[in-house]
Parts: C-alpha cells; sequence; structure tokens
C-alpha cells in the first residue's frame, strides 16, 4: 500500500480500478514524405472517413448536447476545405500525418482569428485532428477512455470537451494531475457529487486496472489498498451516506447559530433539485444563459417571464440574482470588445453594464417586475465591482429602478480593501472567492500552469475575506460567499469564522456543509479561522484549521 | 477662456497651439464596385506606390529605430501577396477600398495567429492599410501630424508605433482623451519631461490653431488663456526651470529624513545621464534587453560582462537589479507559452523562471560575478512574487549563488496581504506599483477601455502599500518603489508618508520629486498618506492630500 496526495475536493470516498485518460499524441514531425503522393492521400481519406463514421457512431449514442458537438465533429472529419488542405499540403512533400497536422491547425487558427462562437469550435477541430492522426498511427485516440464497467478516472485535466462526452455514471471519482480547487474537473465533481482529487502531481504513474482509493476529504490516494483499508473505506461510505440521507434542517453552526445554506444556479429549471436539496434560497443566480449564444439582449418581458419563473420556485425564500456578468471567458458580441489581450482584466461585469447602461436598466426593471409579481424575497448583486464608488451607482441605480435589496459581488481586491466604505453604501456583499482568489494571487483561475495558485485557502484571500467580514459586521450588513469556496465543508466553517453570513454552492454540496456546520461551534468556527489566517501558504491554511479542535 | 480637467503627469507647463491626430478611418462600406476592375485595381495599385514611396521617404528621414519601422512598412505596402489579395476581391466585384481594407485585414489576422514577433507587426500593417485608403479617399493619413513650428499634440491616445514616428523636438506638450497614469503616453512624457495631461474626455473638441496652456500639474488645459493666464503659465515655466537647473542634492524632506533617489533603468547604457541628474544609484534595472530577441537565453559570460558594464558606472552605489521578468506583454518563446488567455494572468515573471530554474541560476551566478567584480552595492529582486513562500525560494537561491542582498517585488496584492511573512524572509521589498495597481484594480493597464482604473492614488492600492510600509517598518527591511507614481512628486510624497524608504524613477522626473520632497516635512508627509487613506476615490486622495498644509 501507497499513498499519494494531491488537493481532495468535497468530502467523498470510493474504490476501483483505475482507467487512465490518453495524453494528447506527440506532434507529428516534419519530415519528407516516403510513400507515393496518392497513397498517402489514400490512407488519410481512409482515416478521415473511419474517424468521421466513429463519431458519428458516438454521436448517435451519446444524446443531448453531447450529440450535437459529436455530430458536428463528425462533419469536421470530412469537410472539404479541409481534405483540399491536406492533399496540397501531401502534393508539396508532407507526410499525411503532419499534412492533417498543418491543415487542421491553419484551419483552427482562423477559427480562432474570427473569435466568438467559432473560437470555441476551435478545440473540437483540434480534437478530430488528434483522433486522425492517432488512427494513422494505429495508436488509440485521445479523449474520454471507454469502459463498460465503473472506474476511476485519471487524467492530466479535464476539459469540458472531455466531460460533455464522459459517461458519469460509469466514474466512480476523478482524479487529475493538474487543476485546482476551481479547475472544470473540481467544479463538475462537487456539481455531480463525485469524488475528485486534483492537482496530484504523481497520478501519471497509476496504471490502468490498479485499484486505488480515492479519499477527497483528504485528498489522498491509496494505491493497492490494505483489507483494512477497503474496511474503513466502506465505514467511511456509510458514514457519507448517513450524512447524505440525513433529514434536511437549516444550516447552523452546533451552538444553533444560523447560517443559510443557499444554491448557486444556472437556470430556473435547477430550483427544484435545488430545494429538494434543502436550499434555503438562492445566493447566485447567474443570468447569462438569458444572453448567451444572442447577438442582442433578451427583451425585457422575455426577462422578466425567466425571473417569475425562478422568483416563483421560492416563495417567502431569499433569492440573490447576479446582474449580466459578461466578458472575459464568456463575452457577448453586443456588449464586450473581443479584442482584449487579457480579457479577465477587461471591460467586464458592471465595467460593460455602465459602459452600455440601457442593457442593466432593462435587466434591473425586468428584475423589479418579476419581484412584484412574486413573494420572494429578491436581491440582486453587480458583478466586478472595484469600489464603493462602483457600488454605489448600481445600488442606486437598482433602487431606482424599484429594486428592493441591492448589493455588490467582492471579486476584486480593491473591493475588500474598500469594505468599510462599500458597506457603507451596499445592502449586502457576497464574495465570490474564485475570481476573488484569482487576482489576488494574480494567476488565470482557467490557466493549467498556474493552477496551484488557485486555492481560496491561501491566507492572503482569507486576510480580503476578514477585512469583508469585519466591515460588514461593523455596518450591520449581511456578507455571504458563493464562490466554489463554501461547497467546502473545511473552508465552509473558516469563511463562517471570518464573519460570513451564508453560504451559498452547488446544490450537491448542501448536505455536506450543512453536516459539518452542524458539527462545530462558533468559537470553534472563529479559531479555526484565525488559525488559518496567521498562515504563510494554502497548505498551512489548512493544516491549521484542522488542527484546531 | 475655458478650463478643461485630465489626469496630469508630471509638473510642466507648456503653451502652444493644438494640433490634432487624424482618427482612424471609418471602416469602408461593404458596397458593388461601380467602376470597372481594371480601373479599379490601377487606382489601388497608384495609391499603394504612392504611400510606398511616401513611407520610404520618411524612413529616410527619420534614421534609427523609426527608419527600419517604416522600411517594413514601405516594403508590406507593395508586397505582392498583398496585391493579389487586393486584385481577387476587386474581381469577385468588391470596391478598391473594401478591397484593401479586407486584403489586409485577413492578412493582419494572419499574422495575430503566428503570435510572437510577427503579432507584433500586426499593427504596423494596419497603419499601412489605413494610409492606403486615406490616399484612396484624398483625406489626410491617420497617424502623427507633421509641422515645422511647435505644437501642442492632441490624440485619443498615442500607441507606440506614433511616439517613434513623432518628432518629439516640435512637441510641447501631450494631451489624449483617453490613457491613465501608466499609458505608454504617461510614460513618455515623464521620461522625455515633456508635459501631458492624459484621460481628457472632452480633448476631442480641441481644434488645430487654437492656443491652449496645457498645465500637468494641475492637469487642466486652459482654452483661449488671458493674458494674466499667459503670465502666470511664463511665472511657473521659470520656476519649473530653476527646479530643473538647481543644484543636485541627495533625496530629501525638508526635516533632512533622507529618502534616495534612484533610476530605472532598461540598459547599462543608460546609467551616464541618470548619474547627470542625480540618481544616487539604480531602484530598478529590468534585464529583459539582454533576452528579448533571441530563441535561447545569453551565456553567463555575456550576461556577466553587461551587469560588469552597469554595476561600474555606480561605484559605491546601490544597484537593483531585477531578475528576468518574461511573460504577460514581453513573452519569450524560450520561457513562456504563447497559448496563455490572460497572460498578465499567465507564468510569468519569478513563476516562469522557477519552472526553468536554470535560467535563474544562470542570471543570478551572472550578478554575483559583476558584484564580485565591482564596488557597487549589488540588490537583487525577483519579480511577480505571490507570497513567503516564493519569496523564501528566490531569496535563498541567489544567497546560494552568492548574492548579498535579495528581495522581491511587489506586484501582486498577495504579497501586499502577506506582507509581514515576507519581509521576515526577505531582505527588501520593491513595490511595482503599475503591476500592482493592474491586479488590484483587476484592470488591464494596457487596456485603454478600463485606463481609468489604472491610478496608483487609488485607496486600495495606498492601503496596500501602507501593510508594505508597517511590515517594512517593523522589520526594519527596506521598502522602496520603482513603478510610475514614484515619478509624481505630489504621490511620492505620499509613498513615503507610508513608509516607503526609496523612490526610484526615469531620471527626467528626479528634479521634480527631488524639489517635492524638499517642500516637505515627514509629519507632513504622514499627514497626507492618512488623508489620502481615508478616501473612497483616486480623485478624492489626490485632492484630500492636496489639501493638507
Amino acid at each position: 500500500m501507497t499513498q499519494i496526495q494531491g488537493i481532495g475536493v468535497g468530502r467523498g470516498i470510493a474504490t476501483g480500478p483505475v482507467l487512465t485518460m490518453p495524453e494528447p499524441l506527440s506532434e507529428p514531425v516534419v519530415a519528407p514524405r516516403t510513400r507515393d503522393a496518392a497513397d498517402e492521400k489514400q490512407l488519410v481519406l481512409d482515416a478521415l472517413h473511419a474517424v468521421a463514421a466513429d463519431l458519428a457512431e458516438r454521436a448517435k449514442l451519446a444524446g443531448g448536447d453531447a450529440q450535437a458537438v459529436l455530430e458536428a465533429q463528425a462533419m469536421m472529419a470530412q469537410d472539404p476545405g479541409l481534405i483540399e488542405g491536406v492533399d496540397e499540403r501531401i502534393d508539396e512533400g508532407s507526410t499525411g500525418e503532419r499534412a492533417v497536422f498543418d491543415a487542421f491547425e491553419a484551419y483552427r487558427e482562423m477559427l480562432v482569428g474570427l473569435g466568438g462562437y467559432m473560437a470555441e469550435r476551435a478545440a473540437d477541430l483540434s480534437d478530430v485532428s488528434q483522433r486522425i492522426v492517432a488512427h494513422l498511427r494505429g495508436v488509440p485516440a485521445p479523449g474520454v477512455p471507454e469502459s463498460d464497467t465503473p472506474f476511476i478516472l485519471v487524467a492530466r485535466d479535464l476539459a469540458p470537451a472531455d466531460t460533455a462526452l464522459l459517461d458519469l455514471e460509469r466514474v466512480l471519482a476523478l482524479v487529475t494531475v493538474e487543476g485546482g480547487p476551481t479547475s472544470h474537473t473540481a467544479i463538475l465533481a462537487r456539481s455531480r457529487s463525485i469524488p475528485a482529487v486534483v492537482g496530484v502531481e504523481s497520478a501519471g504513474s497509476l496504471s490502468d486496472g490498479t485499484v486505488v482509493i480515492v479519499d477527497a476529504a483528504s485528498g489522498t490516494i491509496t494505491v493497492e489498498p490494505t483489507a483494512a483499508d477497503l474496511d474503513a473505506a466502506e465505514t467511511r461510505t456509510a458514514e457519507l451516506q448517513k450524512i447524505a440521507s440525513a433529514p434536511i434542517t437549516d444550516g447552523a453552526l452546533a451552538d444553533g447559530h444560523a447560517v443559510p445554506l443557499l444554491a448557486n444556479l444556472g437556470k430556473p429549471s435547477e430550483a427544484k433539485a435545488a430545494v429538494e436539496l434543502g436550499a434555503e434560497g438562492v445566493g447566485l443566480f447567474r443570468t447569462e444563459f438569458l444572453f448567451l449564444g444572442s447577438t442582442s439582449a433578451p427583451t425585457v418581458a422575455q426577462q422578466r417571464e425567466a425571473y417569475t419563473e425562478l422568483l416563483s420556485a421560492f416563495p417567502g425564500k431569499k433569492v440573490v440574482v447576479r446582474a449580466l456578468d459578461a466578458g472575459s471567458d464568456k463575452p457577448l458580441a453586443f456588449l464586450n470588445d473581443a479584442e482584449e489581450e487579457n480579457p479577465a482584466l477587461g471591460l467586464r461585469g458592471l465595467r460593460a453594464l455602465r459602459a452600455k447602461e440601457d442593457i442593466l436598466r432593462e435587466q434591473l426593471t425586468a428584475l423589479a417586475e418579476a419581484q412584484a409579481a412574486t413573494s420572494a424575497d429578491l436581491w440582486v448583486m453587480a458583478p466586478m465591482v472595484a469600489d464603493a464608488e462602483e457600488a454605489e451607482y448600481f445600488v442606486s441605480l437598482a433602487k431606482e429602478l424599484g429594486i428592493r435589496v441591492a448589493g455588490v459581488m467582492a471579486e476584486v481586491p480593491s473591493l475588500a480593501l474598500m469594505a468599510p466604505e462599500v458597506t457603507a453604501v451596499s445592502d449586502f456583499v457576497s464574495i465570490g472567492t474564485n475570481d476573488l482568489t484569482q487576482y489576488t494571487l494574480a494567476a488565470d483561475r482557467l490557466l493549467g500552469s498556474v493552477a496551484n495558485y488557485q486555492d481560496p485557502w491561501h491566507p492572503a484571500v482569507l486576510r480580503l475575506i476578514k477585512l469583508l467580514g469585519d466591515a460588514g459586521r461593523a455596518a450591520g450588513k449581511p456578507v455571504g460567499v458563493c464562490g466554489e469556496a463554501a461547497a467546502d465543508p473545511a473552508l465552509a466553517v473558516v469563511l463562517v469564522g471570518l464573519g460570513v453570513t451564508t453560504l451559498s454552492m452547488t446544490p450537491a454540496a448542501l448536505a455536506d456543509v450543512r453536516a459539518e456546520l452542524a458539527r462545530t461551534t462558533l468559537e470553534q468556527a472563529t479559531a479555526r479561522a484565525a488559525a488559518a489566517l496567521r498562515t504563510s501558504t494554502a497548505a498551512a491554511a489548512r493544516s491549521a484549521a484542522a488542527s484546531v479542535d
């Protein structure tokens, strides 16, 4: 038995055999073609057809969103323009492999150059190119492995395209070499309640078929476990099942201190499941779904209808709606400039809305109408707010348009540094720990090479949260957390110790967080927070909090 | 007489007639061609030749770096591939203007797709395209205006390409509609001692020939000044000339409190001029010049030679050298990954060096050898350090390799938030206010649409600087500033009040800062800092500091 360590996501535990996602193929070398051009073209054409047929077949089996992606990929594999590009390169002396690589790459760059929706398709194109090259080499295609029996998926990292194709029913746990607590893998794991350990540097050494225990709570992977290990894992599984099936109560600490537990939602249709899992309301409702994929903003009537559907699911309960957060990794043609060098530091969130105030006014008007039509307690907040001046702008505009409670997201470090001034003018603050961590550590939260910085346990982030908690307490204003941090039970306790009053998360995480809060007093939470604050690194903060009784 | 307001850069004042840089041309409309294809092609060809001839002529006059840029542009205007692209589009029914626009745009996107050096040339290509379209329309070419007599340049914003072509001898002052205190315009103005006011929203209303007074100290532009205004400006000019020609003394407050004034340098050859302007040493020596444009790192011997040349210019004086800061807007092929979505939040600075430690070890070795060969007091610091763990890594590696004094840049907000832990392990801290502001406000400092966020007077930034100043004082470690903020005389005083011990700046700013410090006591500086800290916005911080006697 050996153990390897990573960053655990959630509290789950799973035992099973490893199945590794193949690495991307090496780039075909530039070398002179040895076969006759006609033969080479035919080999490539056969590979194109085989890959297209395989993709089309898998599209049928997949169904849903994945079907459309796979069908589009099957079409790409047979695109006449691409085939022509491949043939030209073979005529010029290139090998088939290299010709495929170069022709797809040229096409990919063109798509990226077009920006927007076409640029998003560029990754799909790379996947098709890899499949064709793999076919030509006679090696397994990179991408999600297939298995008829349940397995533990080990991968360098999972991209959204990978997980769209993944049969999650068969995945017992996820282990990735890269990625941090807010990587796509971690978010997926939390929302589906799949145990995961990310950032496991030595995970590449795990070979297919090896049985491992993945323990998300401790972030450990036990390789070739002993009988005792397996027994312990079974006991843990039983405990976790007990937690999952425990009666749903309102969020509270062991001493009765209430900590309302709310849900992060992206669509009104997700409300029902959240209520069933015990969400006491909504702490973050993202409104981007109404705007994405359109060339203009939806009308006030369209928006009102969607907001009314959402609010109707939470009679008498709190629902925090975030104003459109466009820009960065989700740009909108009618709101954002696609040419930004660093879109995460660009004209996004409230900045973009303020520059096109009509869109903001319409959204707030629709929200006010939905507020009037239902009994939910609607709160509205602005994303990417930098300081008290911007907070005041948003809050006064929202009130002018009839919103009763208006506040701001704390994602930009300056907002936390201006916490006393902000809480003076805002009804509430909601901390978006993902972006707050990204900006505080100046590390792109979607970039693998700096994923290790993306850890909300970093004491620099905790110190900013404390500034917000202290200011909220002094001003008598609620301070919530709606980033991934709230879904980490141990961190949730520390957040409460830092002065956070509500926690909002993916509904699947509610049971775990509820159970952890119920085991802890406010005094303990405060002591854990203080211990974590005094450390120098995220790992030390985790250990320090854990070592407080 | 009317006054308009912006953000002043430096202390200078200038009077003269306005000359406006033409706005970029409107995009040619997509409309059916009315002329015969052959005629249209000939018109375009004539325009291409005329523009190429004009560029070639201007290249001869320009000399230096500008000559190479202009010659390359002249060649672009006659590129056969481009001409072919234009002709094809005309054959397909496009107008000549639109064909030029589209062909150049397609070429530009291709260059951008290639990344690196080629992508940087994309802007030059757009300029050529604009010149050709202007010629076809018979309107003035966009770009830097020409004049035989001195003028005040008014522009939307200045790009590096514009200023390379600008005859600065004739520019009395710069006024831009966009841009903040760290925009390219502001940096240029400071380094050349040209008075500038940036972010002047209504500057577009100034018409050519109107006489204005540009007062950088107050950030005001006085339009059609009265005789009294002109007299006052003349008096100010005389005062400033007195400051500029004042005897050079070491930097100190009125009460004798020493504040060493150092120079920011990018090449050893800049040392002599800095010493002449009274630099007491070097507070930031950027080492990128040794690495840029190469496909591999320079050898230890090459580096040692350059560092020895630099250190030899400052016998017995402090010279702070920054380890290679590659990445973000200055990527290096052998160190950085060009595919980052947000390079400013990517694997840059120390992160990139730590991933390729050999390059860092070689640089530190070369620096230690130069240290041994000269009598300068060499300090070495790492860029983009996030926390105490990274600081400790760098400091211990530097010491292992023989560097006597090793420290870190404070650019990432987390570093300032971890100030006590950082100053415990680092010999010194140097605050890079440009990046610190960019990350604290989460606004790209090179992006025009968010330039208003790039203001080091923002109290959130000042609060982080205070954390560093306090921690430095408590630990007995020096805390310097080497960002643009140090060159703003009023802000320099506030920085000293926040606990900053040295100021490093572009040598041209030394006299102004020296004079301002000499007028102020430590008590006043502390009071101004306290007043600025208590505000909510950068503008309020400026006013609050100014209102303290």
